[in-house]
């Protein structure tokens, strides 16, 4: 098979590998979609992401659908010929936070891309039987492949306790932001607003259903009109974020899930005077059910934030599409074409 | 002002009352529209409902809409012709219930139409500032006073801790079933089962976003394709609510909202083994916000649900319009008219 | 090795087995304690409890504590020698109940002493190493088995919300009983009532820590001073759950713990007047870490509930303790003596 | 009667007023004691805190005990005599925080010596009937006015998520430190760390309870043998803040309690690795009957942190004494002597 190998920065080649064998509790599942998200860009471009460290070739490629192909031994869940969702992380199921439910908070978890493991970008990859999750005969490969990042945006939601109702605010409309917001209103919300500085951007984000936006070149989140309940800060600007703190009503939950500052300067006093809540995410846990009903209802619709399609040929293409193109939101590849 | 008072079982007639004072903390509201409940028929018909009875003349309804007419003293909040729904029942505010955010259960509560507290089936009612809330221009007058039903079905939706991708199972389809339905999916529930005798009931169920329907009379709840999560009973039947709870899934989760049956015969291995969570309801707190928002953004529509609209005149009928007429869904008095 | 063996009612054997092998995963443990549990006399009894029918010769068992004996392939987190005690129920892992942290509701639990699958009243057992606590030096071998039980009280707390300052009633002062007062004790209740028909049990409660104990042929529990704020059900009795349920203060929760009866009749208008919450507990989960601390810590004394001790060989008269001796509390298994 | 009044930054002066009249619903409270709490030394030395300015006279203590010596109209709840300990914020019982149960975070509080509201270091007080808290016969003077204070222990371990068998560090061991280190552990916490820069303070904390000290100028929290669940920060220092956070263990829990530096340095990779969650507090909701309920049945000990007793003349050495002894923990005012 051929696999998209990142041997060090900006240096990204096809290879012929060897199709991997599925181990007991294992599937091997034939790629139909991969989508190109930040960190395989950052990864390509800078060689890591913080401690994480390329330092032997890597396959990037953590958003990934496709096709059971073959079942290792004992695994009765799935058949072949069965369209799935893969969730890229396995944990070790059986460590404190693993038998808490808190899975994605295992010390050992085995996470597509993230070095020494490999990733999707591949033809064939093998997968837990039990983080291979069937998906409905008229979901598209993409839009399986996006329930990668939808799940990033419906932990955000259930972290910050979002429901019929509530007031939201989602700072940041990149491809995390806009699944952020539609998850959102999923969960309940009746007022969206979204702040960026990206005017195509937002103009997405209210085709997706914000309630309104903010353009924060030149408006202050100080200014909105009702303060919101709920930030789903997915910017990962430290400024921003305090910014988007003080903004927040009283009892208020902040939810930090886009990266980058190292510190956010936290305004003790508006903590303590709101008693707001503020916690970080980190991946996800329990939500491709979640992920999968949503958009098999109709009620999330993950087509429509793909902007680019590539064969695993042009892999990296699709890893320098967004600095090449402002408009991109999401490309995917398509590893068998 | 005239007012509807009942005297007896089966005895209601139009009186001249004086029109009442609102006290410091209170205004007075011109009523513009008021849903009849079943609880007005129960007491319409039998003059108590339990350990409440009727011993003395009394106004009867308590879903409410129309304008503010006076203010009382110190009254900030509100203006004279703002359009409110009135939430019917007031709490002492300062009992252990009403500070941990209980109101709901406060043992000093004064609710409308409950012996020997005055409804709303008059021209004009005095109500607590706090419990009178403003709604938008574009809601209707029938809008507004039926959010007290739907305020019934969020806060059944809370307490069965529906949330996006939940899988519902609601009993019984009359006016608490249908709001509960068209809440379950304002909360994000992507399946809704909806059981009843009744096809008529059924097929409004299904307008209404139920993703699927059971005839009560012909299917059981145990053969529902998938076990439900999440129940709200809304039938009042003994007999249904022990089969639905049968039919929950692991860690699910009975809300009990229909009256009736003294006792329900709870399966007591099946509470365990799947660790069930059975709860009632008594009216709600803290929903009107959520009510008006789910109203205002079109998610859920309560004109739908009216299906007959009469004058104080004929109150009467109004009360005996579901014996009457088996398609009767709810039915709105209008005091002005 | 030898093992004590049910073969029918009333028909236990010590018989000699192979020691057994641990796979991958899993260590041998070197018995040391078993406490002997109703669930373990019910099936000498009766060869059956409900569904699950003793159809095979079968080793009962399931409060234990030993020594790690061997290490099965890839065990890194215990050494031999190590003390354990023995989480006696091991689920698949990676079923929806399991990864969403509840697994005592997976499916596929495989638990001691539950047909087909053996206990512990045997020399040597194998145990999953994540199920195998380590246990400090100063902790007796008998609590360390006695700490299954307690984890029955942990969850029964857990799950009825019981913090600083509650207000508890515990019905039934068997082990279940007791090992709940004092678990209520240590989540900080402040007040434990205990109801029973046995003085002796009652009188045990009172030094266990209770704060005032009732005796149920004489006095009812509407009689109490202040209304309960949680029930921990422990007696199995349809008529004592009912009557405790009555009892129970608004926005009350209640805990069944104990089995036996069929049914409840559960009071609708009292579950909803007060909105009581209601939920039966199967087995737990996460609970031996707590139990492990709150022993260690000398919060809970498990060695006091101990009345009797015997050796493998007397295992039929350990599960015949509590019939001839209605003082009987808690008798233990020491295998190798 | 006298009450002391500050007239300035460092000016105090006690002055004959009339005694206050209750409104309806309120009573007057012959005072008996009262706690010296940080923010009055601050109010004292500075004239402010915060947003905060004295900018006419004002009576300072919010720390109060006493005896009903007359009620207002209307109260029933309380008879002359009575002795009670006083929670000093009275908030507008209805807006929606009140209503949510949240009327701590109520924008209408009206809060004991906060300008423009005297406070109780006099010899009579005026409250809310609901806000005067009936005490024990056996509980002393000096614990009834220290249930203040240890109200925000509390509220801290509400916060916090305090349970049975949790791991806790205390990071400051002032006066609210250490009713938090007795908090925790009547919440059911086995390991309750305490750090400080103040030997003597540390002693005080072991006596109380503390499983282990550490002197904060010579070790770091990095070291601590197993991390912490929850976090109780009670020190109001910045860099500390940010330390004990990196501290904590995954899915750990902070508590803001400590006032003092204008921004934390929020480590965000940290946040969002272990999915922290941060909070702050603001005074307290709901928690005298659990402060009653603690001390009365000896779990928890107020009258231990009392190192000095003065005479409402002597009010001026009270708010001074910390400045010069460091020995001192809380000392109280008795306004009668």
């Amino acid at each position: 098979m051929r696999a998209a190998v990142l041997r060090g920065p900006g240096d990204v080649v096809v290879e012929e590998r060897p199709v991997p064998r599925p181990s007991r509790g294992e599937v091997l599942v034939r790629v139909a979609s991969v989508g190109v998200c930040g960190s395989d860009t950052h990864y390509y471009e800078h060689g890591r992401i913080g401690r994480f460290v390329v330092e032997a070739p890597l396959v990037l490629g953590h958003e990934a659908s496709g096709e059971v192909a073959a079942l290792g031994e004992g695994v009765t869940s799935l058949a072949v010929g069965q369209r799935v969702s893969v969730e890229p992380g396995v944990p070790d199921l059986t460590c404190e936070q693993c038998l808490a439910g808190r899975y994605n908070l295992c010390p050992n978890m085995r996470f597509f891309a993230t070095p020494p493991v490999d990733g999707a970008l591949a033809q064939y990859v093998v997968v837990h039987a039990a983080f291979a999750h069937p998906v409905p005969a008229d979901m598209s490969d993409d839009a399986a492949a996006l329930l990668e990042p939808l799940s990033v945006g419906i932990w955000a939601c259930r972290k910050g306790g979002i429901t019929a109702g509530s007031r939201v605010l989602v700072t940041g409309a990149g491809p995390i932001g806009l699944v952020s917001v539609q998850a959102a209103l999923a969960f309940g919300a009746t007022e969206v607003v979204v702040s960026d500085v990206n005017p195509a951007r937002l103009a997405l984000a209210r085709d997706l259903g914000a309630t309104s936006v903010v353009d924060a070149r030149t408006t202050s989140l100080a200014d909105l009109q009702r303060p919101p309940q709920v930030l789903l800060e997915c910017s990962g600007h430290p400024a921003a974020t305090a910014q988007a703190l003080r903004a927040l009503d009283r009892a208020g939950r902040a939810v930090l899930v886009g990266m980058g500052g190292d510190e956010i300067p936290l305004p003790l006093s508006v903590l303590q005077e709101r008693e707001l809540e503020v916690t970080g995410t980190f991946r996800y846990a329990g939500t491709w059910p979640t992920a999968i009903a949503l958009v098999a209802s109709g009620r999330i619709d993950l087509d429509r934030l793909v902007t680019g399609a590539y064969g695993l040929r042009e892999a990296e293409e699709a890893l320098t599409a967004g600095r090449r193109d402002p408009q991109t939101v999401k490309v995917v590849v398509h590893p068998q074409s």
